[in-house]
């Protein structure tokens, strides 16, 4: 706010685009900056203003436009009919304005355009005398009555389309275009008609009336439930407002040698060098957007008009290199002079933001820190994901929204227990349905991807899939789901049953018929075996790539502030963090040492009557689990490993109550002897209504003797046997789950028992650091105390969000997730990406009282959020040491940790 | 902490009593302060001096005692020596001293009393010469011997007690005070050689040597784990430390001309006016106390020694009016002088309690609002519960801790299982275990109360039974329980065998036999019914107490700055809150509206498959809620009704999925059709594995549409309804469970054009505040935003409990609350007194910030802490505006607030 919205005797409302440049974004939107930027880069852009986001503001907030604003927008109307010679209204030489919307951020759902204004009864006989074209002017008014009739006074589209519809049946052509200039002023005069019956309004004559209503019009879509929605979904700030822009028609409707195009100055999908672009000649350029006419490519115009097409390579390569980066541009060519509509920065596939983020440090428009910035972590994500063979022929049956990355191939199923049953059975399928839900969770957990004909990208399916990290398009829309008959129709006729072979691309969303080959990611192949690996056999264009990223992450490592290290349970998954660039182990889960076949001793554990029984039982365990301790130690010799004591609840290692009680109840029906009472009595005594709100984590340490000591002992001991055999091991030993301190310091008491024994059976000296997950609110908020005791921090994310927001994650993503994205009341679910106000203030207060009490103290994260790259920001803004991730993230956690330290900004939420 | 532990030579380590006073019990401990209060108001008290807290603290801090403490002390035993004329190790005349801890709270697990140091074999001599006793001498010996060895050099008990027997044997006589000179001078000996054979020590010589252990063994038994863990369940602070006092022995024990005593200024149990004591002639101290002779009633000294009874009686006095409270004293005769060993304010009854206020404030001693702070919301509780008539005959069986307030008859039962059972076919129960466990909890619900043997206030019992409100009675040690064979065994020798009657009192851990009248409280009397119905037909005692409780109370209520208000669901519930005082519905959960004989209503609603059978099932529900609503309102007409949307998962409406699906699979294999397929998959559908982490609150009312709108619609109409008829309805509409102002935004635009459609179709304006419960975490933490939309906050302090520990109730309390409880990580559960540390911060942070976007918002609290006397006494402090509570506790919550406000501190927690 620039507090001046009062003020109307000094504020300015509206600015020409020699007054305005590509900075000013925040007043001008992002279309009039960069309008304005070109003007005074000399390029040609028709003449034109904009009437800033402040007048926007001020509007929504006193329901009229500020005082003196009118005033100044036909004084700018003034300097356009003396720099064009024509007068706004004037039947003669009619000057014809275009008005467009224009926030700091592009916005769907809003208000776009509005062409034409200034044409009426009489101007457009002008018009059509000036041009010497008849059709062109009638189809221009025919034009302005529509879109205005539609966008500004709220009529409906079909009564427009019907009597098109009806024109050309009646004179016998295929494309509007072809109508006989008559038709469509006989068409013009209908229009107004429907505009007047479906509106009760008239289409105004006046030009002043008509430029007042698109612009109040532009500032009303402002505010439409649908563009509130899309901010509140996006996290852009309700109360921007936008620009409007105004600006002298041209017309590239006006013979062959006019046209219209837009173009990319590089490859945006590929990241090749060199411009790329479509023109179509002898059009406007909602007709190019329209798509009913087949374009051309950019060529095309060299070859009809080389003179404008080389002025508009020159153009192109002088924005690109002032904007030291890949532009997006909109050009018209009318009678044969080039006029600039639009530039921005380009949006691209990930591949082509490495390569062109590359090949830009060659050129040396930007440094490689620079570089850093242009690229993602969620970009370099999607270069993780497997893809399908670009050279392999594909036979595309439909297209949807890519809603969770990756490549599946499998047999179509309609059924949710059929995918369960068939996956069983060892084939790989794709649950097909029209929408999923929470019915089929248990199907899309078997299924190696999930397509679906309804629905976008906050759909059931959607969500649930990017939870699970399972690969889905949805929205298929063309395809017919009959789950009744069983059958899925395509688009061409033909029918598909259970049992066929399909695709799916999860980032593309193109579904192909049979099995087409999947190739892992090459990116992958570079980060676990090395660039000189990686090239091997590569094209040149996946070798470009992959020097692109191996430079811009070597760069990155140099460059940042937070270690990374991974979430790795074993030894095998520790080499894989390794090679990944993990810098030691953030969370080791110990959950899996007390499964498999050691599930029946922890049984005998969980049974046992007497202290006798169970000392046998966590006996038994000790050697297996140090086992499992040095292997983990030495994949990950001279690196930290932070190893987390057991944290879920007991009865997940037994058999559901749901099940034995049935089971009994069975038997005992059949006269059979069927469950062990004892069991079942455990089972029934261990159950819990809420068991991610029960007896688990340091909780369980303190009621079941010997549990936490058997851990630290194994950990110890391996710890020795690494030392004695020339390792260097680095366990620290985190206890889940503390609310209090008390808690903690019994623990530490318990364990610094176990690890002085140790080392005196051992002659071996060994110091852990015991530290502690912070993982409840409580803990967050008693840190300080905490931190008396606690040597690290690691906080648990995940936990935290369940408990901070009061719902787990199990039980409502499928339930109400998809619904409350859908209404905005996430912009991304809080388990994917930190919930920064609420959890993430929780997270900071831990910090800050951390490092009070024990300066320098070692905060790491450890949930899921240590992977996402606008989690990472914030953590790396509140100064933690380390995130900690799956080993697969471990690159982008890299890769985000440099750009937060770098000051990239807005990872991952725009 | 004076900061001047580390200026040894300016402070001062050691006070005569004449140089203390009571105010200075931080320093002096609060037996050293109130021994100085009395030397300086001039009434006997045997010379002597206090070793200072801060000694305690230096000592602990340096391992040593602080240079030139032992130089005062020597100092002060030459002003002992020179006032009594007697000297320390001097074989004529020896002064004897006793050595006591003196904290500032007094505490269990610290050592207590070393007497009679000072003899030696020497001095023993000179003694009995001068005491002209040997008996006397040698058992003052034996006596130091023992309680040294034991105290302070760490010596076993076993080993005395057995010589002592075999002695009596030898001598065949019943009391070792009946023990020959001769052979209590062996005994001595023999002691002296157990302390050497149990402690590897000589027993000292040197009474200088005996002084200076017996110090350091006070300064050590502050630092032991029993006084740790007391200090940490009581909240007291760890680094206060103890003070020691050093006084001139005086003995009873020497001829009929001397004794001891115990008394109090009034009776402590009843609050009858009147001196109350014990006196036993011919004894020290400690045998009052063992209980070993039967004690006299105080005016037995008068006929003996009259005019140390009536010395003692003015003295008494004296020290009622200059503490101007109860006092508890303990007073020794040594040959007709009397001294005074100690005094403290009294411990007392709840009616001993109010009845002692009153009368002290009609003796001008106090003033009203003293009495206020005199009393506590706890002992108000106490006085609410049903009690066995104290009149009725009663046969005692055994007594044990009072872990569960209230009186309960009914018949012994040894199993869960048999509780539950004999509940069903309608029988009182009483579950008499030797201890519970978890899979007692269906049987501790069944009982009317339960009665353990083993296990203290802390035990699984006593913690599940508060929890419940269930009376119960731990501990009793006396009865052996022989659950395999159904027995009871009394100590009497007699067998209770299952279904034999018998009555417990959870208040005072008494066992009768056979049923108990059980009386109703007439304090409950009162508030219900006014001070003249409860006063009809009572004993005076009974008369003087309900006055007492009317005086208080009318004062407390004029008195308080926080309202309270009550939880009431019902219209029955409310008109009982409105009796109690309650000014208005705190909390109107609207659960029950669901339930009952419309739970099929609900189910038709879950199971709706299309818009129109849910429309049709809601339509359904609204006549019947709205006469609901008209009954609360009309109940609590003219005073606000708080009402909370549906806050439960809707499964709470279906059948348990366990034994549904055992249902259906035995039906199955039965060949049978048993349960409708359509419900068996709604309930899997609606399985959580977390429900109360699942879909509830305003998230149901977000996915389940048009739900919220039909409570809000049934509450609008019945205001509308009430206005009609000429009531005054405050409804306020209070929103579940939210996280994110958006759900609120969403919830009350929802509820805006309900209560704008039925103020137009009735022609009635409607108003209502709507506001929401700060349940979460990160509600608390996003307070600021939320208070832009809710107009009101109400905190609901047992969820927010819930998520910020990340522990259910349900779950946990059972499983480990007992343990936390033991081992001193809670003082108390967190459920029943508010964690201000934790939960606390958060509703302190959320009022702030709320109060700050919205100034002067109500605040008010619905959990259970709402009735909580500590937990009220935080809510005062942070300014809310009301507490609301169960109707019941509306009193307490009235007197707390009232005792908040009045600055009385430390309600409840000690």
């Amino acid at each position: 706010m620039s507090g001046s919205g009062e003020e109307t005797t000094v504020t300015k409302w509206v600015y020409s685009f020699a007054e305005g440049n590509a900075e000013m974004k925040d007043l001008l939107g992002g279309k009039g900056a960069n309008l304005a930027e070109m003007t005074n880069m000399g390029i040609p852009v028709p003449p034109g203003f904009t009437i800033t986001t402040e007048s926007c503001r001020y509007y929504h907030s006193h329901r009229e436009p500020p005082a003196g604003m009118w005033d100044e927008v036909q004084a700018h109307v003034l300097d356009l009919e003396a720099a064009t010679g024509r007068g706004f209204g004037d039947a003669e030489r009619p000057l014809l304005l275009s008005v467009r919307s224009g926030a700091k951020f592009s916005m769907p759902g809003m208000m776009d355009t509005v062409l034409d204004i200034g044409l009426n009864d009489e101007t457009v006989i002008g018009l059509a005398r000036q041009a010497d074209d008849d059709h062109f002017a009638w189809d221009s008014y025919r034009r302005l009555v529509q879109m205005y009739g539609k966008t500004v006074l709220g009529a409906p589209s079909e009564p427009f389309d019907a009597l098109i519809e009806a024109a050309m049946l009646a004179n016998d052509v295929k494309y509007d275009v072809e109508l006989p200039a008559a038709a469509v002023k006989e068409l013009t005069e209908a229009f107004k008609q429907v505009v007047v019956d479906t509106t009760g309004q008239v289409f105004p004559q006046d030009p002043l009336e008509q430029l007042q209503g698109a612009v109040q019009a532009v500032f009303d879509s402002w505010d439409t439930p649908r563009a509130k929605l899309y901010r509140r979904q996006e996290g852009i700030p309700q109360d921007l407002g936008t620009a409007v822009n105004i600006q002298v028609m041209v017309f590239g409707n006006v013979g062959e040698g006019s046209g219209t195009g837009v173009a990319f100055t590089r490859d945006p999908a590929t990241g090749e060098r060199g411009v790329y672009g479509d023109y179509l000649a002898d059009a406007q350029g909602e007709d190019v957007v329209a798509g009913i006419r087949n374009t051309s490519p950019l060529s095309a115009l060299g070859e009809t008009d080389p003179q404008s097409y080389e002025q508009l390579l020159q153009i192109m390569a002088d924005l690109e290199e002032h904007y030291a980066d890949l532009c997006d541009i909109e050009f018209t060519v009318q009678e044969g002079k080039l006029w600039m509509l639009q530039v921005r920065v380009g949006k691209r596939t990930p591949a082509a933001a490495f390569r062109i983020a590359a090949q830009l440090v060659d050129e040396g428009l930007i440094d490689l820190d620079e570089a850093v910035r242009r690229v993602t972590g969620q970009q370099l994500a999607q270069l993780l994901f497997p893809q399908f063979d670009p050279t392999a022929p594909k036979s595309l049956i439909a297209e949807g929204m890519g809603a969770s990355p990756g490549a599946a191939v499998g047999e179509i199923v309609f059924d949710s227990a059929v995918a369960v049953r068939r996956h069983a059975e060892g084939h790989e399928v794709i649950l097909v349905r029209p929408e999923t839900s929470p019915d089929d969770l248990a199907g899309m957990v078997a299924s190696a991807g999930i397509l679906t004909s309804r629905g976008g990208k906050t759909s059931h399916a959607a969500v649930v899939a990017r939870g699970m990290g399972k690969t889905a398009v949805c929205g298929a829309d063309s395809l017919r789901i009959d789950t009744e008959a069983g059958e899925l129709h395509l688009p061409d006729g033909r029918t598909f049953f259970a049992g066929t072979v399909i695709s799916i691309d999860g980032s593309d969303g193109e579904v192909y018929e049979g099995s087409v080959p999947v190739r892992p990611s090459a990116v992958v192949e570079y980060f676990e075996n090395g660039l000189e690996a990686a090239l091997e056999g590569v094209n040149e264009a996946t070798a470009e790539l992959l020097e692109a990223v191996d430079r811009i992450m070597r760069h990155a490592d140099e460059n940042r502030r937070m270690q990374v290290r991974a979430n790795a349970d074993t030894a095998t998954d520790a080499r894989r963090a390794r090679e990944m660039g993990a810098q030691g182990i953030g969370l080791c889960r110990t959950e899996h040492m007390f499964l498999g076949e050691r599930k029946a001793i922890v049984q005998r554990l969980i049974l046992s009557e007497t202290d006798e029984e169970r000392d046998a039982a966590l006996a038994e365990l000790l050697p297996l689990q140090r086992k499992d301790f040095i292997r983990i130690l030495e994949a990950m010799d001279g690196l930290p490993v932070t190893i987390r004591l057991l944290d879920p609840p007991l009865h997940e290692f037994l058999p559901d109550l749901t099940e034995l009680t049935v089971k009994a109840a069975v038997a005992e029906q059949g006269g059979q002897t069927g469950v062990d009472p004892r069991l079942l009595n455990a089972v029934r005594r261990m159950k819990e209504e809420n068991p991610m709100l029960g007896l688990r984590g340091v909780r369980l340490g303190l009621v079941l003797p010997g549990l936490f000591a058997l851990q630290v002992r194994a950990i110890a001991e391996a710890s020795c046997h690494r030392r004695k055999v020339g390792g260097d091991p680095r366990a620290e030993i985190m206890i889940p789950l503390v609310g209090s301190v008390h808690e903690l310091d019994l623990i530490i008491d318990e364990a610094s028992r176990v690890l002085a024994a140790v080392s005196e059976e051992n002659g071996c000296s060994l110091e852990f650091p015991i530290g502690t997950m912070i993982e409840l609110p409580r803990a967050a908020l008693t840190a300080g105390k905490i931190a008396g005791s606690a040597q690290f921090f690691s906080f648990g994310t995940n936990d935290l969000t369940q408990t901070t927001w009061g719902f787990s994650r199990d039980d409502v993503e499928a339930s109400f997730f998809a619904q409350y994205l859908d209404r905005g009341i996430f912009r991304v679910s809080p388990f994917e990406s930190l919930d920064v106000e609420g959890v993430g203030r929780l997270v900071e207060m831990a910090a800050v009282a951390g490092r009070e009490v024990r300066p320098g103290m070692p905060l790491g994260v450890c949930g899921e959020h240590g992977g996402d790259p606008a989690s990472i920001e914030f953590f790396d803004s509140i100064d933690l040491t380390y995130v900690s991730c799956s080993p697969f993230r471990v690159p982008v956690a890299r890769l985000e940790s440099s750009r937060a330290h770098l000051g990239a900004g807005g990872a991952a939420s725009k």
